[in-house]
């Protein structure tokens, strides 16, 4: 039956080709799987955006094996690992912190154990693909039915590295987190941050925005629900779908038009 | 029996990540579902882009559930609509034009409803991603069963908004529709505009075109059947897999090679 | 039963759009294959990068029908062709030699037919895009069980041309095959090609790194087994994982860093 494959999705930072031969993989190991790709841009070496991506985008997705591939330290001593979830998903990937806050979205890790047991690896695994070699092999031998605990040993992932949003008295400092694709800036702070620093906010309220290196800069922006609210080529702030604090331009790239490429961080004030 | 998979396909302007939530969320609600994702790269607000898409890819691919998403509107009163064709798909997305060539070209709108119905939407609609929230949850039910007469009221769809090709005597002016990846320019006319203007046009007419802003230029390309008949790094006029014409260059691009980007239309003469 | 869904993949150089268009084509003619996009981005007429491409990619997806198209020749009277292979795979695409290195590494190819039965091609076949009018049907009904034999006589595909590396004394002069996403260079040359040249060659030895044209430069990298072995922005030699020669830059692009972008081979010394 249809209903009954195995989902499996993957998301890395590898390009269309590679991606696509790891979804390879995991069909010649789970030929009835159903494989998406989540993404396969992620900006190379990126772990904090594609952590965002997993914790943002894996709740939309049924659940399943859910494999993350961004991996800096790939050929080094960091470990492959599988996570299981509350929710029921096996997530898959580098013990960098790329899945630690898509686990805490999906109800938690329950257990995890690293992927050590050859016989689930592919037979040769080189030193710079382990996404092919290991990662997605073991996804395909999860989607089959193997228990996680036959892959290694039990583990303790490791956490995500990201600053906290600083709220202070009409002000709120957050993490530049990442930058979508319709260059909206999408920053590490909730409406919960907002209210700490503001109170409540209506609607409409003017906002200064500053930010630093490499570009420094600033611009006045209106706190808005919907891009419409504003005109064409205008910045607001506003909480976007997964409830976290943007800074966009309607119908224009915020990033672009604010020279805000690169900033670590932005400084909001009550203008 | 996987002959049975009803099929769903994506065609938007969000990238790949976004995209692909949109797919999980069909998945999600239709596990049978086979989904393929037409496009994620549409220009950004790029509604008479997608637009041409969808009527040319449509047909060609199996009768289904084909959700369209360029949505400038999002947010703003613009209605959520699902339209019946004559090939007896269903064609969901924004009700700003960017699905009625597709419908024509799919046998003709039949009847369509706009998508109000709380049931067939996600717990909380935000107000900025209706891909994910309203239309793929949507696509999820259709594709499911589920009539279209569930989710809301009937609705006149609205055309697309597109200026007509002008042909006057040995002279055609067409709208440019898109660039595709190779950089060829794709304009709003036909065959029979071309034989409107010019009488029966031999293979090998050399023609001049010309462009206004935001680059005037001008460019003498011969009228041929394929990229081959010319050397490469030449310019062609010819008619392309959809029956349109277009601005080439053979093994190469004629956006860039020319200069014709962002020309809002081309002027075709007799050279 | 999904475990019986034949596997049909697409290599092309014609985007999303296009590629997916292939997709439905293949879906409408055989509804129960499970398609796999293994890339729409290879460089536009990027011959050999294809080829490459399918060579490395093909031995990890299932045994099936995998087509590629990078076809400069289209319209004209190179010829489409579908080549079985030693593993049980049927290769489709044009006659260009794209195809077979693939071949050759999936068993050799066993046998070759021409695609020139009319029932197997959309009943309209456009002159510029045979992806979607003489590829896709052929993939899908190659898929639905239609013997090779049935669409046309037996052909002797040609083979790709790519020069061979020349290995001297303390010297080896390999041609540029592809860039990677990562702008990793990978070369026309293995490991049996360094030891011809160099002796056996410990990890950490330092070589000497020249190219030509269009911008000659030099480089000084060392011989290594994984990135992580130089430092973030430094340049390595390394075997990648398909047993390949690259030149890399930990955490960074090889051709923009070093400025390779365009050359067309790579001379490796003993520093």
């Amino acid at each position: 039956m249809p209903e009954s494959r195995p989902f499996v999705s993957l998301a890395t930072d590898f390009g269309a080709a590679y991606t696509a031969i790891c979804a390879g993989v995991v069909y010649t190991v789970a030929p009835a799987a159903n494989v998406l790709v989540l993404s396969d841009e992620i900006t190379p070496f990126g772990v904090r955006e594609g952590a965002m991506l997993l914790r943002q985008a894996l709740p939309y997705l049924p659940a399943g094996v859910h494999v993350g591939i961004v991996d800096p330290g790939v050929g080094t001593s960091r470990r492959p690992v599988a996570i299981e979830t509350g929710r029921g998903d096996v997530l898959v990937g580098p013990d960098n912190g790329l899945l630690a806050p898509a686990a805490d979205a999906l109800g938690g890790a329950v257990r995890a154990h690293a992927l050590e047991n050859p016989a689930y690896r592919l037979p040769a695994v080189s030193a710079s693909f382990h996404g092919r070699d290991i990662f997605s092999p073991a996804a395909g031998h999860l989607a089959a039915g193997v228990d996680l605990a036959d892959f290694g040993p039990p583990v303790e992932p490791l956490p995500l590295d990201v600053p906290s949003p600083l709220a202070g008295d009409g002000e709120l400092t957050a993490p530049v987190l990442y930058t979508d694709r319709f260059g909206s800036v999408i920053l590490g702070a909730g409406p919960d941050d907002l209210t700490a620093a503001f109170g409540p906010l209506p609607r409409g309220t003017p906002l200064d925005v500053v930010w630093g290196a490499p570009a420094p800069g600033s611009a006045r922006a209106t706190f808005e629900e919907t891009f419409g609210s504003v005109a064409p080529g205008e910045p607001l702030v506003w909480i976007d779908s997964s409830g976290r604090l943007g800074l966009a331009v309607n119908q224009g790239s915020a990033a672009e038009v604010l020279g805000l490429a690169g900033a670590e961080s932005v400084t909001l004030r009550r203008a």
